[in-house]
Order: structure tokens, then C-alpha cells, then sequence
């Protein structure tokens, strides 16, 4: 095995990583994920939404907030001062999520280190709210997707991940 | 549509329930969710697990702080006196999720409002916070499948997720 | 002086109230306060809130949630365990507040403290969000007459702020 | 109209503002607002702050500290991290706010956005403790005139709010 | 080895010991610790505590508000509705820990669990609180002999450290 | 005396100092502290901590976390940027604190103001956590000795704590 946990130093123990040498750039990280619900819950969520957009509004606001507390959520994430951090639904009508709405969230920084986990976390934190927010119609609803999907800046550069174009 | 949508009253805002009529009965809540990774990911986690298991511990530890943590993550959620949450991990090595960890909380509250926020927050966070070990591995990785399993206690009574046993 | 203030010991330092021997009982507060505009912003307010609702959603949100966090805010306050918490925005087209959004919150609880803290500081962060939502507009906007205005349950039994109906 | 909301974009949905593109600057901004109570809550006030200040030195803990949590009360803000926050009394013997105690919070940073927010917050925490600490005394007590009284730094420059010399 | 560690199960994992079966009972802890510093360290808090308190006031409130976070700070604790916590200081002349200040809190609870890491956490943050307002006269301090006192209700009874009356 | 707290102003009131004017430096601050615990309490942490490392490995995650609280907790501190924060245990066999284990906590940051308060509530939190993971074993445990080590940049250069090599 070639990699390594860079979280993990040489004993095993769980270690934070010293971020002091880098230098500030700027960084974006895009995540998704979706949530399948049935068509009674999805109809809900939608006409909730038409008229005033609790649901989503409320989701996107829980998933913003979440990204500001990641560093107090995921042990050895850093605290970090966020540019930014946005949230999108979607409604996806086709495909291997049919049935599902998606959330995507952009977040960027001018930093030492990553925005990835913050994006993950506003990610996550949208779709568990949409569960709460629509789990009276339907306790079965299934969070899936939930992945990186792009990443400017820092040491590793661009990277996007596969079958996203 | 004849469901609707508990958290949102008749003019369409968000609005926390309120559960002062409801008795307090023992609720627990089971969900799960994967992480499915690179074998070279999985393969440093399972290791990284064997000897000092600080890979699965770090995520273990940060699931059952997030349940803790549900009412101030997700908007319309009670504030809630858990009576315990623990979280397991298991290695999915066939089937649909071959290749993925498995984490799987049960949270327990005696109780006026059901618990399974705070199980679906606790899979959701330890499944991220496994990620946040193991990106320098594989920034691929995808959460996939968190759903609430099992539900006891309360109006609803006993409920189970189709398809577990 | 025949009053006391029951966070203040005999000897003048702060002390929480031990409210161990209290009995639970079914509380409820509410608290109102506004915030006043200028025409434009107020008229952009309204508009954002027609179609999308955002300005006062997220308010009403950040209200909500911060009353969960009011024992973490206040250091006398104990933590309470909220049967719910709710906020109703309306425009006050006449009279002392004219050209003002108007935040009512009303806090319920089974317990042996009173909720009208949590009441207040719902009041008070919804109306602190919507000045940072439209201060772009106007930053002279001044928030004003946040106070109880009822109050039911408990040794206090029924309170009613004078000149409210 | 001319003006933006500018957590608004296009569609009406909450966003965050990128303030990534933004040099870091040393800004200052100073908020203030009132409470007015009965002459009995006044006295008590006076008094226990005379030997040993807990009230108004509880309330201004409460509100440096909630200053400090700015980003996770309101939902657009960005966290900060401030340079300095601090709050100052004063007892208003006559005027608009006889009978009155203000609070007055200066917050500063070098940073890439505005510190008004903290400031606005650190006074509304800070007014919500006398409450908390004088309620037994007074129920009625009403919270008045939290503004921004001066900003300096940052695009808009010097800023004052109309009426403070 | 006859004893077991409550929070580890028999696989060794990390847990949270489930308190639903135990019954509700008044229950209260008493822990104590000291801060031993230089002379000119302890004269300055001395006097700034005679004129207005605020050294030994504002590490008051931080080991109340600590208290109150007891369960977001130490992983397995549950979270809790403390019926009251409170601090006391005093000055040591003589003795093991003289040259020194003592804090001592005492926190009680109507509830399932015992109360005593809200007590040793309040005593924790309020010594530590006293080292940073007084760092800057004497950075050698040492914190020392914080324990646990005295313990009463639950099924362990009453329970009192050796050598303590 | 020629001190004086750097948090007190010409008044006697609590402050924050501004820090707006120091310029950003690489500072490292190492803290430590012990908990001595009875042989049949010490055997079942180092056995736990032999096949599976909870014990220790709960608190060295509670002590990250704790730390990057700090600002939270500790109500005169600035919030902090970490650049990281890591703690190590180990047994003491011999010596003033023979039966005990030491935590040593490190952080850094790249910053304005100092680290210390940082790696002091690290090792503060992570020997609370400790009492509670060994607490069913035995109750009269004692924390010990939590003291700045060692501390490098800023205004005060390099700092070292009598005794320590």
C-alpha cells in the first residue's frame, strides 16, 4: 500500500494536520447529493415550494449554517473562515435518481487548506433536513450521492470527478 | 395529495411541531448509511482500524456528538435529553454496497418526540467524517444509502424499512 | 427596596436558580418586537417576501434556532428542553411603528422554568437577521420595543403586558 | 427601485455573499441600544452593580461572547475572526430613555467584511441578560433602539448614523 | 480485574451507556479544584476583584456556561437539564495549595444520570478561564487537585472523597 | 506592583485586547497536565487502550474538538484559526505523579495572538474526559499539573516552564 491516512501519523492516533507552511489560495469545492422520496412527499415538497419555498428554503439554510460548523462537527477538520458557502435544488426527473431532489453546494475560501469537507457537510445537513421537514409522508426516503464534485486550487489543483462533466 | 407536510403550517412557513400534548413514551430510532470507497482506501481504513482503530473510532465518536447535536443542526428539530446513541461499523464485502462501510446508529430517548433525526444525523456525520480521513486516498468516495431502518415507540408505533429484516 | 434579583445571591454574585424542587408544569410566552425602515428597504423586503419568501424565512429560521440555543446565549438561563417555538412576521402600516416588520414569537415548554427568555431572544435574533438580510439598503435601521408580552403557567400564573389586548 | 438585497440573487433565494475577491481591511463598527425598566429594577440594578457589578458584568460577558458566535446566530454571516469586541454601560438619566440602561458595543477585525453585525449582536445578548437578571423584579421591561451608530473601513468608508455626533 | 469501564463495551468500542431504564431523582455533585500562581499574579486578582470582581466574575460565568456544555464537550456524557450550577472562589493562605485560588461548583439535577462531569467541567473551565485573565502577569500558573467532592443521589448514594469533612 | 491583567481596563471591567495591530507570526504553544487514578482504574485504561485504544483515544478527539472551542469557552479569547492542535498521552511510572497519565497538548497557528489558551483546554478537556471514561471504577480521581510547557513566537519570543527541558 502506496497511500496514506493523512490523518493518521506514524503510531496509528488520530492527528490533525499542521497546515502552518502552506500558503493562502484560493480554493472552491463543489459536493452533491440527492434524496429519494415517493411521489406523495415529492408532490408535498413541491408545492410547498411553489408558493413559499419553506421545505428547500429551510434545507438551504440548515445546509449553510452546517458548513460553518464543520470544524466543530468532523474531529480533525480545521476551523476555517468561509468566503462563501451556497446551496441548489434540483428536481431530477430522469435518470438513476428519478424521483429525487438534488442538493449541490459551492463553497469557497482563501485559506491553507481545503473547502471539501465544508461543502460535504452543507451538503449532508440540506438533505437530512428535507428528510425531517418531509418525513411525516414518508419515513422511507433514502439519502444517496453524496460526493465530491469538483475542486480548484490548493497543492492537487483541478479535479472533478468522474462522469461529471 | 391527501398527506401533508408536518412542519409546515396552512399559510406554507416553516414551524416547529409542538409536542407538549404528547406523552413521553421510550422511542428508539435505527438508520444506517455507506461509504463506499477505492480498495486502496479501504484497505488503509482496515488497517489503520486493525492495529489502533483510530480511522472508525475518530467517525464513531463524531456521530455520537452530531446526535447530540441534531436540534442545533436541523431547524425544526426539538432539543432532545437522549437516553444513549451508539453508532457500529461493518465492512460490505458483496451485494449492492460491496466495497463500503457500513455505520449504523441506534438512538434511544424517553421521550415526547420521536429520535430519528438524531440517528440519521449521527450515520450522516460519521460517514462524512470518514471521508475527512481518507480523502487524501480517494476524493471519489460517495455516501450512499442512509435511511432510517427501524423505529419503535410513539403514535406510529413499530416501523421497519422495506426489504430489512 | 423589597425586590430582589433572584439571580443575585446575598453576597452580590451571579447564581443560576436552583429550580429542582419546581413542579412541570405547561408554560407558555410570548415576545414581540420590530424593526423600522426606510421605504425602500421595507418595500424590498415585501417584494423578496412575495414571491420567494427568503428575507423573513431565513429570519424566521434563525429565530427558531436561536431560542434552542438561548441557554447557551444567557448565563443565568438553564437549558430547556422546548415543546416548540414559532414566529409570525406583520407589517405595521400605522401607528407608533409605522413603516416597521413586527416579530411575535410564542415559546412553549413542560417544565419547571419559565420560557419567556427563549421567547425573547427568538425575537430578537429573527429581527438582528432581518437587518444583516437588507442592511445593503439601509443601515440606519433601528430595532425597538422587544419585550414580553404574555405570559401563562407557573407560580407567576397569567401576565399580560400593560396596553396589549 | 434601485437598492438590492444583497443576500438575495437573482431567483430570490438566501445566498451568502463571495467576499473572496475582497482585500482584508481594519474595520470598526459601534452598535448601541437601551433597556427600560421600572425604578424599583433600576435601583436593584444600580445597586448590585455598585458592590460587585455581576449584573451588568454578566451581561457583558453574555454579549462579548455572543458576539463571538455572530456567524452561527445569523444565518448569512460570515465567521469572523474579530480582532476585538468589547461593551460599555451607561445609566440614561434623561432624554427619549429616562430610566434607562445602554449598552454600547465597539467590535473590530482586519478582515474582507464588515464587523457591524457582531456589534448589533453583542448589544442584543447583551440587553436580553439585564432582562434575564432583572425579570423578577420587572416583567415589563422593554428593549429599545439597538442600532448602528458608526462603521468605519471597508467599501462604504465612514458611516454615521443620523442624529450621533 | 473485577471493575469495567462503563463507556467501553465487550469489544472495546466506544459508548454511551443507556440510561432509559433509571429512574428520575434529585441528584447533586460537588467538585473543587485549585489555580496556584505568583504573588504579584494573586494580588492583582485579589484587587481587581475587591473593586469590581470581574477576574473571579468572569471565570464564574465561563464555568457556568461550560457547565451548561458539558454533553457537547466530553463524547460519552449525556446531554443534560441541570436544575442549577454554581461556583464559589476562595483564597488559600496555608496549606498544601497556598499562594493559591479555589474554585468549587456544585451542580444538581432532577434526572437519570449523575451530574458530577457537569461540576469537574465547570471547575475545569473556570480555572483555565482565571490562567488567561492573568497570563499576562505570570505565564507558570498550575492548575491542580481538581476532583470530585461529593456526590449524592443516584444509585451510588451518598458518596465523599476521602479527606474531605 | 507594576502587573497588570491585560483583560482589566483603567475600570476594573472585563476587555478584550484589540489585536488588530500585531502582525501575523507562526506561534506554538505545548501544555500538559495529569490524572492519577487508583492501579485497578490505570490497568483498565491501559488494557482498553492495548487492543483498541478507546479510552484515550475518546479523549485525545475530545481534547481537538475542545480546543478548537477555546473562543467559545473562554470568554476574553479571541477566536482562532489553528493551524493545528494535537495531543499525546503517556503513563507515568515514576515520580510526583507515578500512577497517572500525562496529556501533552500542541498547537499552533499563524496568527495575531496566542496559542496557549488553545493547547491548556486541550489537555484540560481531554483529562475530563478521562475521569469520565474511568469514573465507574474509581470516583476520587485527581487532575493534576495542567500547566503551559513551552510557547514560541509573538511578542514574548520563546517561553519555556521552569523545570522542563
Amino acid at each position: 500500500m502506496t497511500g496514506s491516512l493523512s490523518h493518521i501519523d506514524a503510531e496509528g492516533t488520530a492527528r490533525m494536520v499542521d497546515v502552518g507552511a502552506k500558503p493562502d489560495t484560493r480554493r472552491v469545492a463543489v459536493a452533491s447529493g440527492v434524496i429519494t422520496m415517493s411521489d406523495e412527499a415529492l408532490a408535498a415538497v413541491r408545492a410547498g415550494n411553489a408558493p413559499k419555498g419553506d421545505v428547500l428554503g429551510t434545507a438551504r439554510i440548515a445546509g449553510i449554517m452546517a458548513a460553518k460548523k464543520t470544524g466543530d462537527l468532523v474531529p480533525m477538520c480545521h476551523p476555517l473562515a468561509l468566503d462563501a458557502v451556497n446551496i441548489d435544488f434540483s428536481f431530477e426527473d430522469e435518470g438513476e435518481f428519478a424521483g429525487s431532489i438534488r442538493a449541490t453546494a459551492t463553497a469557497s475560501i482563501t485559506g491553507k487548506t481545503g473547502i471539501e469537507m465544508e461543502a460535504i457537510t452543507a451538503v449532508s445537513i440540506a438533505l437530512v433536513t428535507i428528510y425531517d421537514m418531509a418525513k411525516a409522508l414518508d419515513k422511507g426516503m433514502v439519502i444517496s450521492g453524496i460526493r465530491l464534485i469538483e475542486k480548484l486550487g490548493g497543492k492537487s489543483g483541478h479535479w472533478k470527478a468522474q462522469g461529471w462533466i
